[in-house]
């Protein structure tokens, strides 16, 4: 395969950070960096090697408008790590420029903002290849790896590859993406040699796929021993052989790939780089995607208002709790064909729901007992007036009248009498809508709107016959 | 337990034929005999004592106003009972007072009308015990068996259990009723010596149950083997150890007649020997059950005109094609919670279906390919402008607008375009009535009000309390 150079050009222009950009960057990296070991120096017995610029920004295989900065500590092993962010959160708070949040991952770190630059402060311990204490320590060996194989010399095809795995959703290893890393992507540039060549091996991938870049295996039978055998994709970590760097990648997320690319190898036009195009909200994207957003396609909202929100934990939450709904849902007869989560972690998120239909059979059948049991009393007197049958098996069965005729009755039900557990931190509101009973509300609402297009039209944009053309 | 004097006179002034009552049906039955006799006295070589009364009228245990009298010819084993059947035939179609029609059970026999009477003139082979070449020759030796065991003493009780099971709607064991033959009635009288015992023995009947007068097995377990181990009831035939005769009794109605029973001993009324008091089908009845037919309930009726029917034979269509008929429109995606037919075997027959919905929801779910499938970019172009989307497990699926959203234009599909067997003989024409719309239809319609009824409230009418008060 040989792309044509206009897409070329156009990716490049798009998603590759020129060096003068890149230089920008660092510098202002190199300076908060030493910032913060000046703020470190006195309490912390330290050296400034030991505060190292590590990621995809040092590398330059960042996307131009979408990348942060990590700063990792390298501690003693005797530093309590607690106490450590403790003074350096301290310290920072008297600038009033930087302005911070804590995150956990394996241990807390600092997400930091300043002007336009997100920066995380990772403490980790200074060990020795591969004697990391915790996952936060193997960061720094990454980084050596894919230098040392020349990740530098394929910047740009790692930037090509993430922007073609952005604009199909699949981008970021977050909770809510459960897509693909940088560091994976770094990976598969180093297996694949350029993005043209990742895309069209891609298209070839099928369950189970595996990539074992330095041979820690010496057959396949034996990875899936180690990590599993039902995981679509396994890419062995080259810096820990019991890592599978593809974890995070969701069965639905490697599907999706996979039919991105063989779109892609069919007909590789930059609409695979425009991210999620129909996304925007607009009034207009609206009424391109009428067609298919019927008003008659039984959709449900759960619509909520909160505070602002930590990404990961808060969808996490969100995808909790509606697939505890869904269970009591369809044990009380309703069926639900398709369920998605949205937030914009701010101040609004929403579950929705497409069923079967939102309105239910009046009648349900129930099975009673034989007669020979000795529950046969009760059942019929607690059915007296309702209509009972012997059916062929031999068992008695009456009609009750349905409990919740309609699905948005029976989800405030659920929510109001908290049938199943939700957590307080959920939402401060919320409200159910009825998709039919509120285009308006979506014309008016661009961020509903916008999530329900990509609801209802998915991002499987290469799917769509009118975007393509 | 002791019942009422009340309620055993009402039992026999309802029911047992009066002695005078029989002597008139025996002389008339004899009369009868004698001229069968004479018509073939000169081309068969057979005597008087070959053609012989048996079944419930000599025994004197029939229903007063329900009975056939049976007269069975024993033939030399020689003689073929084709011919036989046809010079019989041409003989009787000499005399226009004997309206007949040839029936078959294991081999032809003649059913035929003389005046109020019903004849089944019934060829056979004059065998010895327990050396009968067709079951027709055994039923003279059931006649001697029970002629034996005092059968003669007890009539009144196997007229009264008679009644009792009639009423309860499991009296008889053609394919169409599917309940107790009179021969096993006869048998539970001797059994259990009376219809009180009887009925309180089988209030504590459960499945299965097992009965073996004579002792010809040594243990149940070798009765399993013999008959089988998911049967509900099983009587071994006095004079033929291989023989189930409650064969006939279907599940559904061996859980009923425990159930009627039950009730029966806690409330011994006269309202369980009123055959189906709700079968009358006048308009009174229908308002009467009116809170249980609400004109909201999911039924729909294929109604059906034709000519003279033989009941079995057409019950059995009947009920094969309903059966495949409810295959079809469930594989369509539809509930059907109960069936009934029903037929006056004159020139009308119904299939009553209660549906969960008449109408189904207008999307269906469609699982698609892996995107790593072949059959993906098929699936993909067949489903262009739907709406589609990567499901968790990484499938494609689509929602495609369900073909028949009413059941009753599905069904009329099935129909007309034969997608299931029908036997071209079930009906001249027929038409699909969807319940709610034609409430008229069924208050002028007394027929159909009484099926409609009797599907509805069903023949368990122990189990309506407004019945038993």
């Amino acid at each position: 395969m040989r792309l044509p150079e206009e897409l070329i050009d156009y990716i490049d222009r798009n998603f590759c950070p020129s060096k003068k950009e890149w230089k920008l960057i660092m510098d202002k990296s190199e300076e908060i960096r030493r910032s913060i070991f000046f703020l470190l120096r006195n309490e912390y017995n330290i050296v400034e090697e030991d505060l190292v610029l590590l990621g995809s920004v040092p590398r330059m295989t960042y996307l131009k408008d979408d990348y942060d900065v990590d700063l990792f500590i390298r501690l003693e092993k005797d530093i309590d790590i607690k106490l450590f962010i403790e003074f350096l959160i301290s310290e920072i708070s008297k600038d009033p420029n930087y302005k911070i949040r804590i995150r956990y991952a394996d241990h807390p770190y600092i997400e930091m903002y300043v002007r336009d630059l997100k920066f995380n402060i990772v403490p980790s311990y200074k060990t020795s290849y591969p004697n990391w204490l915790s996952p936060m320590d193997r960061s720094y060996f990454h980084h050596l790896y894919l230098v040392d194989k020349g990740i530098n010399e394929l910047y740009k095809e790692v930037v090509r590859l993430k922007a073609f795995l952005k604009a199909s959703g699949v981008y970021g290893a977050e909770v809510y993406v459960g897509g693909f890393s940088g560091y994976l992507v770094e990976l598969l540039i180093l297996k694949y040699g350029s993005m043209e060549e990742a895309i069209y091996n891609i298209s070839k991938w099928s369950t189970p796929t595996i990539i074992d870049l330095e041979g820690h295996y010496p057959n396949s039978n034996l990875i899936f021993e180690v990590f599993g055998y039902n995981i679509p994709l396994i890419v062995v970590d080259p810096v820990d052989k019991g890592r599978n760097v593809a974890a995070s990648v969701k069965r639905k997320n490697f599907s999706k790939i996979i039919s991105a690319a063989k779109y892609f190898i069919s007909n590789p036009t930059i609409k695979f780089f425009k991210e999620s195009p129909y996304l925007s909200g607009s009034k207009s994207l609206y009424y391109k995607y009428k067609d298919m957003i019927k008003p008659d396609l039984p959709i449900l909202i759960i619509y909520m208002e909160h505070g602002e929100k930590i990404e990961d934990i808060h969808y996490s939450q969100l995808e909790r709790v509606s697939r505890k709904l869904k269970n009591v849902v369809e044990k009380e007869g309703f069926k639900i064909f398709k369920m998605g989560v949205y937030s914009d972690y701010i101040s609004r998120s929403a579950i929705f729901l497409l069923f079967s239909e939102l309105e239910k059979a009046k009648y349900e059948k129930v099975r009673g007992p034989y007669p020979y049991m000795s529950s046969e009393e009760k059942f019929l007197s607690k059915n007296s007036f309702r209509i009972k049958w012997i059916d062929e098996d031999g068992r008695w069965y009456t009609l009750k009248e349905s409990r919740y005729l309609k699905a948005d009755e029976l989800i405030k039900h659920i929510i109001d009498n908290r049938l199943i557990r939700i957590p307080s931190e959920i939402y401060d509101k919320y409200s159910v809508i009825v998709m039919n009973e509120s285009q308006e509300l979506f014309l008016n609402n661009s961020l509903l709107s916008k999530w329900l297009i990509n609801f209802v039209v998915g991002d499987e944009f290469w799917a769509l016959p009118h975007l393509l053309t």
